[in-house]
């Protein structure tokens, strides 16, 4: 019934900025999501609605969006599964930060079944997934780049190219979600130490930009504090779950990573006092908590 | 006998370019190091050799570009020191990193001699003090300032005015430090977790530094591993000198900074282990070390 189409599971904050991204080029995209609410707003932003059966059968490309390894697997192989459903060629996006090793036993258990799985997790934030401007970090065979590339084309600003086997995007995005994690909970660490030494936020945020201690995510997050602004652009519960899977990974390599252990503790103790659902920036109410501090727009 | 000159103590890897860019704007410069060698080359490079005293006697703006505060504060105060043999309104330029309040003391002990103290921590390597184009993170009174400026202008691209008291330039300049020695470990951290999931790390310099994970740091340093090139612009050792004053000051707030002290332990193993003379990079041995990886150069 539905043909050569795109179809796009999971509907938050990036699946969503990325499926309107793919009306917008001209695409016929069926979206899913267990939100019925947010399927209802995609449609008015002239997408279709369609069950997770219906999705696979009617489309050519899949594109998985949704928080973890498990909602992946779940996606793929669970009872109303895609990998069953679609035609021989068909090409799978997925774009959950996993494991690499998860990554390749995806792509196997795909190529077996004559679909196309690519490795490609999402950088960017939603504000650039909603402009069609992600930066993907993608590995998987030629043949199945090109069948993605409609898709990736319309989502995407830059799309690297990490090898032709699933796992090296993955294993690229763990490296760039350690780095993102660590740099925000320093921000966060030497925003509040500056404080206890008269250096007030919005002088940080000036001169330090500036500076050699700069990061992107310094120049990204610190503003929030400055403004007293925690309406989550990014969470911060996206980092025990995303350091987590770092750690996992390290852990099987046997690799000591003592930095980021210490930023997860820092995020664990935001998410555990009642911060979880705030920016990621939130982070720094803990060291502002710990050291007798208030932050802007505190009382 | 020498008069209306800038002197300046500390003819090092900042130092010297400092003392050149001063000569370049056309001053008569006095300069001292213990390294009788460093004072020769400063001669044959257009400045002239001073003992302390003399360049006390001879000049009304001082310059001192030393290791840390023990160092600061003997020029100043100890026998041949400055302070003493200086003219009432004479401006002492103090680049070294310290304590703020080992800065404000400074200040009002030399304010009590009639001299003025700018507290000037310096920002920006090596190439950049050669160039007259550091970062100065400054504070001190107007009068301060003003008597400051004929050597500010020639050594400084960006000179950050932190406010008029003595301890505001080296708390900015503790607060980068601690951002700059933790973003240069969880550079080395990510880079060689990248190793173990097959990441080379001149993939990894390509793409992170077009990500949300890179920072000021990756890029100037993650390349020196790249290359196996650990010739020391910044070396290993002034970490366990910036780190551990940025805690020292930290314990005396009862500022708690784990990431802080997580980046101080890998420096000390990498200056325990040999290499405390090398590039800072080379803190990525010890990641290397521990993992059983080969970095780039290495047999």
């Amino acid at each position: 019934m539905l043909n050569n189409a795109i179809s796009i599971v999971g509907l938050g904050s990036m699946g969503y900025g990325m499926a309107t991204s793919l009306v917008r080029a001209g695409h016929v995209v069926h979206g899913f999501d267990i939100a019925p609410a947010a399927m209802d707003r995609f449609v008015a932003d002239g997408g279709t609605a369609a069950s997770l059966v219906d999705a696979a059968t009617a489309s050519d490309i899949l594109v998985i969006v949704v928080l973890n390894a498990a909602q992946t697997e779940a996606v793929l192989f669970g009872p109303d599964g895609w990998a069953k459903n679609l035609r021989k060629g068909a090409a799978i996006i997925a774009c959950a930060t996993v494991a690499p090793e998860f990554a390749r036993t995806c792509a196997a258990r795909c190529a077996e079944m004559g679909l196309h799985y690519l490795d490609a997790p999402i950088s960017g934030g939603a504000a650039k997934a909603a402009l069609g401007k992600l930066s993907i970090m993608a590995s998987g065979t030629q043949a199945t780049f090109d069948a993605a590339a409609p898709a990736l084309d319309a989502m995407a600003e830059t799309v690297f190219r990490l090898g032709d086997e699933a796992g090296s995007g993955s294993a690229m995005k763990a490296v760039n979600q350690l780095l993102a994690g660590v740099h925000i909970a320093a921000m966060a660490e030497a925003l509040t130490f500056g404080m206890t030494q008269g250096v007030a936020p919005a002088k940080f945020v000036e001169v330090i930009s500036q500076c050699a201690g700069t990061s992107w995510m310094l120049e990204n997050r610190a503003p929030h504090i400055v403004d007293g602004d925690y309406t989550p652009r990014s969470s911060v519960d996206i980092w025990p779950k995303d350091l987590g899977i770092v750690l996992d990974i390290a852990k099987s390599a046997k690799f000591g990573a003592p930095l980021t252990a210490a930023a997860l503790q820092q995020f664990l103790a935001a998410s555990g006092s009642g911060h979880g659902g705030e920016d990621d920036a939130a982070v720094a109410k803990v060291y502002a908590r710990n050291a007798g501090l208030k932050l802007p727009g505190e009382v």
